[in-house]
This record gives structure tokens, C-alpha cells and sequence, in this order.
């Protein structure tokens, strides 16, 4: 289907709101009326750029205040309607959006209301023009969708319909089966939004905390296929207003916004995306760090052995039962620290994941990776980890560990089984974006959102995994922008023991983070241990959560660059990450060292 | 009365919150259990740098979830409490906060509840310990604070009072004049917030939004007086859960937070704080510049005269009007390029009103600048802009006009009356201190909060003023932290003749920002113009716009390091700022030049 968008969803300039939505791929665009009256272009020179980048002007936006008036009340706004006819026809914008009225002036009379709105579509239609009337959700007497097709039914002109709008219809919680009833020439538009569930005024709601579909909690996909099932061929156009997204760099929010669009249609089971190819573990975590020294010696604490060298990289493979970590000091090492920059992805189709990625407008990366064989597929998350999809040792499939030359030592037999999860802060702009990446190109479930208590603000986690925990994720975020530079990351890994992983850890010269005594004090307030367990957990660091499901042990070294470990006892079925003791985590980190 | 605060209040280790807490002037702590667990001090080194601090803990908080629950649930309750109570001890903390219970576990029985907590201040009693029981609003039985005085009351034991918290009384709407009845003894403990009147769920409001008394919208006054009706004498205590107080700095934030209680007890007739002497004009902006030469240009080019030379220092008055200017290229003027640093503001008495500064936690600036010879008292701003209280050639009273010679040049007539309003953009963690700082210290009136879309974020505005509009200033804030380099500041000057001003300044070489044509476009559809006014308005770039009250035509100099000018016609009263416009401005500012 066409897909378009407002210009309100994006930042910037006119100019770059619609070089960015031509961009990633838009067909059309709605134009909001406050983008053109603060731009210094004409409405000409509008309409030739959105020629120029392949963009229709799908809907001009918005008309308010219009309807069931007092006449010289009316007259006004048909002047001012007039005024804004000409400007879509210099504009070359075929339809106008009329929002339902809020003013204090409107009457209840729906005889009026449509009465006008017939005036005001003769006049449109002369301009050959059409006007799309939606109910806000807040309109004074008009607020819900069913009731403004009424009032066009009434108005019964063929240049007056309807626009729908998912927000308003799903955030009063109108049953959206109704759609189907409204007739197919009547729906002239459709505005797609999600929003996260909210408790708050319906109006600010609406204006600040808008997203796009898939990253918010309405049922954004069973509306759609409520409207499809009505007979709509028009373009399916999102309008967001976003706090964020004013702030976020216009042209990754588009291709975000086309890419909520892609996973939309694929939910309602229109257009052509390659079936998802879930990953079915972490194959490995690549390390690019400019001082190889200290990053080796904490895998050398950790239990890893380095078992081979890349043959045309400076890249190291070190091994501990499976999990992998690459060491690379190659030139990228030269940049920002130690920073976990890849992660391979155990993956059934490879070429297929990849498939899939680039259909949703993940960028591709270079399959041949210098000088090593084996060609692999990548694509870079939204924060710019770069993804591979890899096959370790399956027949039929390439293997990576091919393009490293064993060192001849062998893995020991350790604490370590592989990977639990791996953690990883995200721009702040692109957190929601990020969790509709991994769910979409990566097919992985997202679990529900967790705020923790930082010192110095509050984060917010989301994890992503499969059904089987095989892969987990969790993305998080800090409390605002610009805290970037503190984007921490970490590597959890699988034990069936911690406190012997730890034990090991520090005979072999490790450090762990320490953990205030006070915590242990509280600890022992909220749950019953045997005896010296408690005591034995404080002597390590390691902290302590129980779920309905089971136990969960963990402990963490100290941090290199943004990059620090974590050791991970998951026992009978926990199913958290530990965000309970994330603020005492957090407060040891930022911790003068001593 | 004696001062206290929630660590939660304050960002940072627990340190650094009693260190700020302490600094600022409190006189007691609330220990947030959290700040605790996650601190590496042991109780007793806690409750020893209190006492180095001078601060007493006056609470230690929260206990959750205890009452009104099955006698095995109740047991391991009194277990946990025995653990908190022996942890008070060392820290030599003798009031616990427990709030009323959200567990799925309690039942609606306040014989039950009563009886419970009967039981636990016996525990207490035995450690030298009181309970306050709370009501929190979103409690699953128990959520009003007459509720909860009931149950207190029933349990009667010595031990056991009641917490009142004015954030939980008003967001419910609750009358607080019920305070009254609650017998002297039984309120042990009162913890203020303030919160702006958002229409959201209680808890989330609860947990992010509130603020300082006097920042929000809840008549924390009024239920202070019915408090202190009520006899009590105990602390005022603030509790602010704030996502931006838990970014800001804890120093500034403490210090912010002192001067709102010291606000609210003035607003009750307790404490001594000198009256307010409210300003009556703007005596002079003074300009801060590495390059006088554009700067002196601008001004010359809006009319201003160079009149004076400090005697003293590289500065230069130039006059128009009531408008004086001042430009200053001394030391300071090599670091952030051109800034408005300082504000003269006309007071009847600036002893006092420097005095009432000083109470109200007002950095005080040493009096003699440089070789000046007029003392001059002036205090810091939050934003650091220097405001000087001072008199203009009124007898009695020093003129700050003495400390510079002469030119010999004339202020020539001209369009410019004198200052209307200034508009300072604030750091971002330190708006509703600004606000609160420019209310309290300078008795101005506080306006309604603006929300202004910019291109690359949403600005929020409020302006502050005296009744008269002799004193007017727009605070402004960007949409996020970081983005303090684009702090723009402006000086509108007032007109009787926006056109003659604008045609004026463009004569004299003037720059005005160009404004798009598609607004005019706009205005013609929404108002009604004499014949070439519009084309005017378009040719010079001046804005419109029309309040309940009048008009307003105002246009803009170019910017010159963070400052521009705006000239000003304000007909028949209209009481705004042009907000309606400042979209189109933003966007025109940060158009390409060209």
C-alpha cells in the first residue's frame, strides 16, 4: 500500500522533513499547515521539491473550529476556508483534513453541523478539493469516529468524507469493527499513531507521547485490518506527535517511521516481507578495544582462553563453553575506548535474516569483511551495533570460526556455559525505535518496560529475547540526551554456579564490583538464607532476586571503556534481568574507585 | 520552623544529598531506604557525617505493605520491621514512615489495620521508635488522610501518629481543613510537595511530576495553615519524586528547594523575611560583547545613543528613551561571545530588596565593581545573570548613572520608548527554580507556562511581571538538557510605531529577520487588514498578533552571539508575548542566512 507521513512526526525545516521521508522511502506526505507558514519557500517551490523527491501531497492539515457554528460565525471560516483552497491549489494537495470542533462557540445540532460541512465541501469541490472531517477525541460534541461518519452520511456530498485516525478512535476505546460499515468512497484517509498506554488527559496524551505503530500498546494492526476489510486502497499515513521525535534527527526517524509501516502491513498480512529467521543464540560479542592488554586479561579472569587469531585482522577468538568474544584492535580501536561494536547472531537462513533486515530498511553492511573467507551477512541496529547472521559450526552453512587460525589452545571446561544476555544502552532518541528493530527485523518478543533508579536520573530497560531465552537483549536508555558518551554495555554470562564463577574470577585476579554492606542488611530483612549464605554472597558482591519463578544470582567486574561483564546464576525459570538491584549496581559504578 | 528534606529529592550518592542538604541550610534529613542500601557507608558512619553536617534524621522511609494483612504475612512483616528498627537504632533515626498498603494481600478491615500497627509501635516503643502512617493516595484501603488518622486513633498507642503529605491530600482533592481535627500529638511528621495540575494517573503523577511548593499548582499554603492550626511544631519536610531534580545538580537543587519552604513560610505568616520590594522598571540591560564594534552598530542602528563612559571599566552606555544599554568588553566579554549579563531593575529600596535576596538564598556580588563609585547591590539569578537592584536619578538614592562620564553626546528622540519585556532562555534543570527565584525575590506575578514548537523541539515559556507590565520577563527552556549553548536571550524594545521603528532601524542599516510569506498568507485568512497594511507588515517582516484585550506587531533584529533585539508595539492592553508567532520566528532564526 502507498505509505505517507505528516510532517509534524518529523524535525527540522520543511525542507528536510521532506527530504527525509523521500528518503527512507515514503510515498506521500501530509503537510502540516504551521511547517509551510514558517517556511521561507513558496507554495510552488513546495509543490516542485515534493515533485523533485517523489512525494504526493497526500492531505493538507488541519482545518479546526470549522463546523455547527453560528452563520456569521461560518461565513468567517469559509473566508478562511477560501483562503486556504487557493493555497492547496498552488500546493497541488487534493484534500484537506477538517478536525472535529473544540471551539466554544460549536452547537450540538448534527442537522447543522452537517449542513455546514456540505457548504463547505460545494466550495471545495469547485476547487477540486476534498474534505476529510475526523472526530478528535476531545472534539465538544463530536468525538468519536462513528458519530462524524454519521454527520458525513448527512451531509451526503460526494467531496465530503471521512479520515480516520487510530489514536483518537483507539484512545477513547471505540470499538474500531464499526469501520466496516462506513461506506468505501466515504473513508477518504486514514492517520496511523500508537501510543503507550497512558493514564492522562486525552489531549496532551495525543500531543506529546504519540508513537509509531508497533512501539506503543493499541491495537494499531486490528484497526487496520478493520479499515482494509471496509474497502480503503488509500495510503496509510502516520501522524505523531512526539516529544522526542522533534528533538531526533529527522532523517532516522523517518526511516523508523516507514519501517513501524513495513511490520504494520505484515501484521494485517499484506505486502512482501521475508518471514522472520529468529535467531537461536549469541554466536559471539565483539570487543573493539584500543588497548588489548587489560580487555585480555579480564577474559583471562573470566575463564576464556584465546583459541584463535583472525587471518587478516588484528582480531582475536577467545572460547569458555559457548560463549565467544572477539578482541578486535583493529583501526575502528582507535576511537571511543573498549565498546562492544558486534554481535553474531547463531541464525537457521543467514541470507534470508538478512533479507528480512534489509526489507526493513536496515542498513547493509559489507559482506566481505577484509581479507577473511567467509562471506557474512550484517546489517548495524539503530544504534550502530552491527548485527551478523552466522552459523557456528552447521553443516551446510559457512562458518565464521573458519576465517581464524586456531592458536592451538583449547577451551577449559569452566564456570561459563555462554552467553545469558547481553545489555545494551541506546541513543536516547532511538530507544523505542531500537525495540521496534529487534522485534521486527530480528522477530525477537519484547518484554514490558522497567524504569530504575539511577543517582543521577532515571533509566528505562526494555528486554527483547526469544521464547526460549536462547537470545536476550535488554535495550536501555538514559534519563536524556547528550548523556550518550555514558552509554554502558554489558556482557552477561551463563553459570550454573555463580559463587564458584566468582570464587575463580578472583583467584585469577579478578575484581568484582563491591556492594555495600547495607544491601546484604536488607537483603537478609526480605528473605530467608542458610546459614553463611548471606555472608558468603557479601564476601563476592553477589546480589540477590527471586520472581514468582525462581532464584537469580549475579555479579559484575569492574568496567572497561563502556564494556563490563556480568556473571548470571538463572535458577528455576527467573525471568528478569535483576532490575531491582540495578540501582545499587548503579551506584557502585559510579562510585570513586578505591 | 525547622527545614527537612528527602534524600530522594536529590540527585547523586548519599553523600553528595546530605552534603548539598546540609550546605543549603536544611536542618534535617529524611533517609530514603534506597539511598541507604545503595550507600558504602555503614549506618553509624551515616548517622556521623550527619551529625559533622549539622543535620538531623528526622525520618527513615518507607516501610510498605504492612497492615491489614493475614497474621503469617503480618509475622514475616514484623520480622522485616525488627531488621529496619535496629538499623534506625544505628543510625540514630527515630521516626519511620510506613505508607498505607497497595498489596493484592490486605483486606478492608480497619479493626484489623488499627490492631497490626497497635503491634508495631509496641516493637517500636521498645527501640525508641515512633510510626507515622501515611495515606498514600493510590493505598488500596486506606488512601485519605482522615482514613488514616481514624486507624491511628483506634490503635491508640503513643507510639503510633500519623505522617500527613500534602501531595497525597490535594492530588485527591481531599479538604485539608479536616487537619484540624487531628489531635496535636498524633501528627508526627509532614512531608510538602508541590505538583503542576496534570490530568494523569495519581501514581505516575505522584512519582515524576512533582515539585517544590510555590512551583506547582496545589495550595501547599493552605494546608500548611490548617496544620499549624492543628499545633504542630515538627519540621517541614520536603518529598519530591521529579525525573529533572533527579538529573539536576544536588547543590543548586538543595539550595532551590530551602528557598521554596522559606517562600511558603512567608505565604503563612511564619518566619522573618523581609517584604518584597517590587521593581518598577528595567533600569538597563547590560550586553557583554568580545567585538563591540557589530554590537555598537546594532545599537546605533535601533536609535541608541552613546552617552557615557564608565569611569571605571570598558563600558559604555547608550540611552533611547527609558532604554539604556549597556555594553561591556571587559575580561568576562573573551568567553561566550555576545550575552545579556546583567539586569538592572529600578527599586524604591535596594538595601532591602538586596536584603530579602540574601534571605531568600540569593548569591550576594560584592558591592563595589571595579573603580565604580556608587555601590550597588546586586545578586546572581539561577542562571547566573547578574541582577542589580538601583535607582535612576531618583533623590536620596545613589545613581548608578554617576559612575560614567559623559560623551557629550544627546540620547536622540526617537521610536523607542524603553523596555518591554526581556526574555532569558534558562538551563534546563533550573526552570522552575528561575521561575520560582524571580517570584519570590523580585515579587513579580507569575503567568501561565507556554508551550512553543520549535523546529528541532518543543520550548516551554513563563513569563513573570509586575501588575503594571513596568517589569516584564519571558523565562524560556529548551526542549532538553545539553542544548544550554543555544540559550538565546532577547531585549524587546517598546514602540508606539513598529513600522516608523522598523523603517527607521532599516535606514540605519538594520537587519530584520525575514519572515516567510506563506504566514502573511495566513494572517490575511485569519484577520482583517486596512489596505496595504498587510504588505507592509510583509515588507518589513512584522509579526501579529490579537489578544481578548488588543494588538501586537512586533519584528526582530538578527541575532548577535545569543542575543537579538525585538521591537515592540503593544496596543489596548494586550497582556502576551507574541507566542502565537514564535514558531515562525524559531524557524526563521535558524534558517540558513542568506
Amino acid at each position: 500500500m502507498r505509505t505517507s507521513i505528516a510532517t509534524v512526526s518529523l524535525s527540522g525545516s520543511l525542507t528536510e522533513k521532506l527530504t527525509a521521508a523521500a528518503r527512507a522511502g515514503f510515498d506521500g506526505v501530509e503537510i502540516f499547515e504551521n511547517d509551510l507558514l514558517a517556511s521561507p519557500l513558496t507554495p510552488e517551490q513546495i509543490r516542485d521539491l515534493c515533485a523533485d523527491l517523489g512525494l504526493s501531497i497526500d492531505l493538507y492539515q488541519p482545518m479546526r473550529d470549522m463546523e455547527a457554528v453560528p452563520d456569521d460565525v461560518f461565513a468567517r471560516n469559509l473566508r478562511r476556508a477560501e483562503h486556504k483552497f487557493r493555497l492547496m491549489r498552488r500546493l497541488g494537495a487534493d484534500t484537506v483534513l477538517v478536525c472535529s470542533s473544540v471551539s466554544p462557540l460549536a452547537v450540538d445540532d448534527d442537522a447543522l453541523a452537517a449542513r455546514q460541512l456540505r457548504r463547505l465541501a460545494e466550495l471545495a469541490d469547485g476547487s477540486g478539493i476534498r474534505v476529510a472531517y475526523e472526530a478528535l477525541a476531545w472534539g465538544r460534541h463530536v468525538n468519536t469516529y462513528d458519530h462524524a461518519a454519521r454527520i458525513v452520511e448527512a451531509a451526503d456530498h460526494p467531496a465530503l468524507g471521512t479520515c480516520l485516525d487510530s489514536f483518537h478512535i483507539l484512545a477513547r476505546g471505540s470499538d474500531p469493527k464499526g469501520i466496516e460499515d462506513i461506506p468505501t468512497e466515504k473513508i477518504f484517509f486514514l492517520q496511523l499513531a500508537d501510543a503507550p498506554l497512558l493514564a492522562m488527559d486525552v489531549l496532551q496524551w495525543s500531543r506529546h507521547y504519540r508513537c509509531f505503530p508497533g512501539q506503543g500498546a493499541l491495537d494499531v494492526a486490528g484497526l487496520l485490518r478493520h479499515v482494509l476489510n471496509a474497502g480503503y486502497t488509500g495510503p496509510l499515513s502516520l501522524e505523531v506527535f512526539n516529544d522526542v521525535f522533534r528533538q531526533a534527527e529527522a532523517g532516522p526517524a523517518a526511516v523508523d517511521a516507514l519501517r513501524s509501516l513495513i511490520t504494520l502491513q505484515e501484521a494485517v498480512g499484506v505486502g512482501e516481507l521475508p518471514a522472520p529467521v529468529v535467531p537461536t543464540g549469541i554466536a559471539f560479542a565483539e570487543l573493539v578495544t584500543p588497548d588489548v592488554e587489560p580487555a585480555a586479561a579480564l577474559l583471562h579472569a573470566l575463564g576464556f582462553t584465546r583459541t584463535g587469531r583472525h587471518r587478516g585482522k588484528p582480531v582475536d577468538l577467545w572460547e569458555q563453553g559457548q560463549a565467544r568474544v572477539l578482541l578486535n584492535t583493529g583501526p575502528a580501536a582507535r576511537r571511543d575506548g573498549t565498546v562492544l561494536a558486534a554481535v553474531g547472531l547463531e541464525t537457521p537462513d543467514p541470507v534470508r535474516a538478512a533479507r528480512r533486515a534489509e526489507a526493513l530498511l536496515a542498513p547493509v553492511l559489507p559482506r566481505r569483511r577484509a581479507t577473511g573467507d567467509v562471506l557474512l551477512d550484517a546489517v548495524a541496529a539503530p544504534d550502530g551495533t552491527e548485527l551478523f547472521f552466522c552459523a557456528t559450526g552447521r553443516p551446510g552453512l559457512p562458518d565464521w570460526k573458519g576465517d581464524f587460525a586456531p592458536t592451538g589452545e583449547q577451551a577449559v571446561d569452566s564456570d561459563v556455559r555462554g552467553v545469558d544476555h547481553l545489555a545494551l544502552t541506546q541513543p536516547w532518541h532511538q530507544f523505542d525505535e531500537a525495540v521496534l528493530f529487534h522485534r521486527g527485523v530480528l522477530g525477537l518478543d519484547v518484554q514490558e518496560s522497567v524504569d530504575v533508579a539511577d543517582p543521577y536520573g532515571l533509566l528505562r530497560s526494555r528486554a527483547v529475547s526469544t521464547p526460549d531465552g536462547a537470545v536476550r537483549i535488554a535495550l536501555g536508555v538514559g534519563p536524556a540526551p547528550g548523556d550518550d558518551h555514558e552509554r554502558a554495555q554489558h556482557i552477561a554470562l551463563a553459570t550454573d554456579d555463580v559463587v564458584a564463577a566468582a570464587r575463580r574470577f578472583r583467584a585469577a585476579g579478578g575484581q568484582l564490583l563491591a556492594v555495600p554492606g547495607n544491601y546484604y542488611d536488607d537483603l537478609a530483612a526480605r528473605f530467608t538464607f542458610g546459614p553463611g549464605e548471606l555472608e558468603m554472597y557479601q564476601e563476592l558482591g553477589i546480589l540477590y532476586d527471586r520472581d514468582a519463578h525462581g532464584a537469580f544470582r549475579h555479579c559484575y567486574t569492574r568496567t572497561l571503556g563502556r564494556v563490563f561483564f556480568e556473571l548470571v546464576q538463572r535458577d528455576d525459570g527467573y525471568r528478569g534481568y535483576g532490575a531491582q538491584n540495578a540501582p545499587v549496581r548503579l551506584a557502585a559504578q559510579h562510585a570513586p574507585a578505591g
